[in-house]
């Protein structure tokens, strides 16, 4: 199956880089899981996580940002449960 | 119309922080006018771009890689035409 991972951004809120850093840490430990990690610009505050088409992580209910490492469990608990994150899992 | 432009990188070439970095730089010049960047991982040498399900650059093909500027004129021709990129066009 091909995993679709998409971040949108507040572009307002000038969250690029972060959104930018989160694909740059979910491509480097998921390379062979995910076919694309897209950045969506956004607008109101929004930065939501959306893996193959359903939301894993919206900053707008949380009330906070994701840490790298838990969007790199909610990631993996879809489409590598069996998978070690290693550090990331401690 | 949706814009969606997508890179594909070769993950063994580690290009995945220059394909990353040519994406700030579009979304940065075109956050209106794109839709979504997507970062897709690749193999054998890849650095293609492609907007709207067509190559607009071809690492392979052209034997270098794209220059931001040259990226963003060959994004502006197609997506918006009448734009003035200001010192990306000089």
């Amino acid at each position: 199956m091909a995993h679709k991972l998409k971040i949108v951004y507040c572009t307002q809120c000038r969250w690029l880089f972060r959104a930018s850093w989160m694909t740059q840490e979910l491509l480097t430990t998921f390379e062979q899981e995910l076919d694309e990690v897209a950045l969506a610009p956004g607008s109101g505050g929004t930065f939501d996580v959306i893996l193959n088409e359903k939301t894993i992580f919206s900053r707008s209910e949380e009330g906070r940002f994701p840490e790298s490492k838990e969007l790199k469990q909610l990631v993996r608990d879809q489409i590598a449960p069996h998978r070690d994150l290693g550090h990331s899992d401690r």
